[in-house]
């Protein structure tokens, strides 16, 4: 077998080794029912007890309160994108999104499709290098939308912005969910794909306040409607079954180790290895985002010229340090250190990136 | 670890033994990246491969012709249902649909919203126990609709519709797609969930003639729009890595088998086999579908009361048959017996019926 290398794509991401042994372990015989968890029917006891595990460990782990639903959907968060203003909007108010990145972009396009968008916040002219400040959402529209963290550019809020008591506030966490404690009851409906933070690709996460989910017109398709989905506890149709089920041994792990307190502190640590790399490396290094809107997740830096970057890039991947080239809207490099990279992992790249730079300024 | 049993289950199905071995065996380590395949980049050069690989294997298995475009999507044949009518809708023209049974119905159901449908054939007074004979689609409609095998009910379609040269058929073939070899160039489009005769749940197949993909309204989703994930080879998002994966090694596994002709050979071998214990229990047991709409894959039968059912279903159990309760919708017992389904899983099942037949009536 290859040796185990760190991964330091932007997603699908590295997860915990545990939890990929169990998941190969049982992978033939799947609680003692003689067939693979990717061959049992989705309405047997076996697996509704998978699904109901992973969705009482979200609500554990993230403290999620008895009025929000817990959704298991596929599609992505580029399915979001749509879903969010589908479900949410109302007759002749407006949607106000925060322009933070790639991803924020995205999700401001679709919901152009569904009534009037304001943004009324963007760091687009700085090339999305910070979070902007003092963001305040207005009385009377339909919702706010944010990004938490933007796994493009590298940055991350670090502050909450002002929403008005009726208005729901929306949160794409797609790269960073459970990576720091949140208040759940700030948010009317947080999402996240699974493939950074939770698991792997194929499944989506909503967590939805129930009074939000009598919004959507009647004449829309019955998948598109939360509500269908909240009703059904995520089972109106075939659910991913095994992106789900990784999920939930995901989940388990992160309760083992301590939940989001512990991660969260295991984050903070491995993030300002690197981050003290490139704020020690004399300019050697250039961090992409500001210091105030630093991610725990995505770590965005540049070096001066591309020859350089990309030899930095073969080292690394030579030395099973792979997927640090950076997003092309950024350049240079990127490390994603997710929630279930090893603090061994960045220390590795940290004693690395101090080599490179000794050897090549 | 438990015997392994014999999943007659409707969905998710069973999976042939091989393909789930070598999806364990490689689980911790794909292709010598030192990683899980469900951690690998989707944008990395393995994992394109995959893809690649799985499309081609569609492509040549199907035989299906270089004008049309393999997609690996998320949300079920439930999300197809309003995806066919959205990407092909035209101006002022009807949509003709043929009722079968439930999944016709609901695909029925989402087309209402996006204009006028007309039913033009339908089996339901008889709670669908046949496919009605010399259907015939109407010139200068959007398109045509058939589901080709319906699993509630156990039939399946034995011939083509009679469809007017310029337009295009649309068949969901999630139940049995695959069961036998069809011309791909008498339909416009053809989808399937994967969980029945190609995989596991979480992907679906969608094989669409290139001229259908320009159809679809301008202000539409993204993900909605099956040109978006056409022009970007199904990795406009992160796609559902481990499903499409499975659905490869499962398709390398129907190739080394002989292909789709020596499949439908095995499950005619197979089918034939229930269908005579059926026939030739002086009534003990009832088939449900006639005679000439039989399935290949479904097949669902009544017995004289629902005690002596329940009791049959439990003796199934018991002996490592699983999954032979029937739909609701019909009652009684189903076994389905997919691809996948091996033939001395059959044997028994038939072996099984021939027993408990004598013992019990």
């Amino acid at each position: 077998m290859t040796k185990r290398v760190y991964n330091f794509y932007a997603g699908p991401a590295t997860l915990p080794l545990p939890v990929l042994e169990k998941a190969k372990e049982e992978f033939l015989d799947f609680a003692g029912t003689g067939m693979s968890v990717i061959e049992i029917s989705h309405r047997s006891k076996e697996w509704e007890k998978v699904m109901t595990d992973a969705t009482n460990l979200i609500r554990e782990l993230m403290g999620v309160p008895n009025d929000y639903k817990i959704l298991w959907l596929s599609g992505g968060a580029s399915t979001q994108f749509f879903m969010v203003p589908l479900n949410l909007q109302l007759p002749g108010k407006a949607m106000e999104y925060v322009s933070t990145g790639g991803w924020s972009s995205k999700a401001i396009k679709e919901a152009n499709i569904y009534g009037e968008v304001k943004i009324i916040a963007s760091s687009e002219k700085e090339n999305f290098s910070y979070i902007p400040k003092d963001v305040e959402f207005s009385e009377d529209i339909a919702f706010g939308h944010i990004t938490s963290n933007n796994t493009l550019y590298g940055t991350a809020w670090g502050y909450m912005p002002k929403v008005p008591k009726d208005v729901p506030l929306v949160c794409d966490m797609s790269s960073n969910i459970m990576d720091r404690s949140i208040d759940v009851k700030d948010y009317g409906v947080i999402y996240a794909g699974a493939q950074k933070n939770l698991g792997p690709a194929g499944v989506t996460l909503v967590i939805v306040r129930e009074d939000l989910l009598n919004r959507v017109p009647e004449h829309t398709p019955t998948m598109q409607k939360w509500k269908i989905h909240a009703e059904n506890d995520s089972l109106y149709n075939t659910p991913p079954v095994f992106p789900i089920y990784v999920c939930k041994l995901a989940l388990d792990y992160m309760k083992e180790i301590g939940g989001v307190k512990e991660i969260n502190k295991r984050n903070v640590k491995k993030a300002k290895l690197l981050y003290d790399v490139i704020d020690s490396s004399d300019g050697f290094y250039k961090g992409h985002a500001r210091k105030d809107s630093r991610s725990l997740m995505n770590i965005t830096f540049t070096m001066s010229s591309p020859e350089l970057e990309d030899k930095c890039v073969k080292g690394g991947t030579a030395r099973g340090l792979i997927g640090l080239k950076g997003h092309r809207s950024v350049g240079g490099m990127r490390a994603s250190i997710y929630n279930a990279m090893p603090f061994e992992g960045v220390k590795e790249l940290a004693e690395y990136l101090k080599e490179f730079q000794a050897e090549n300024q």
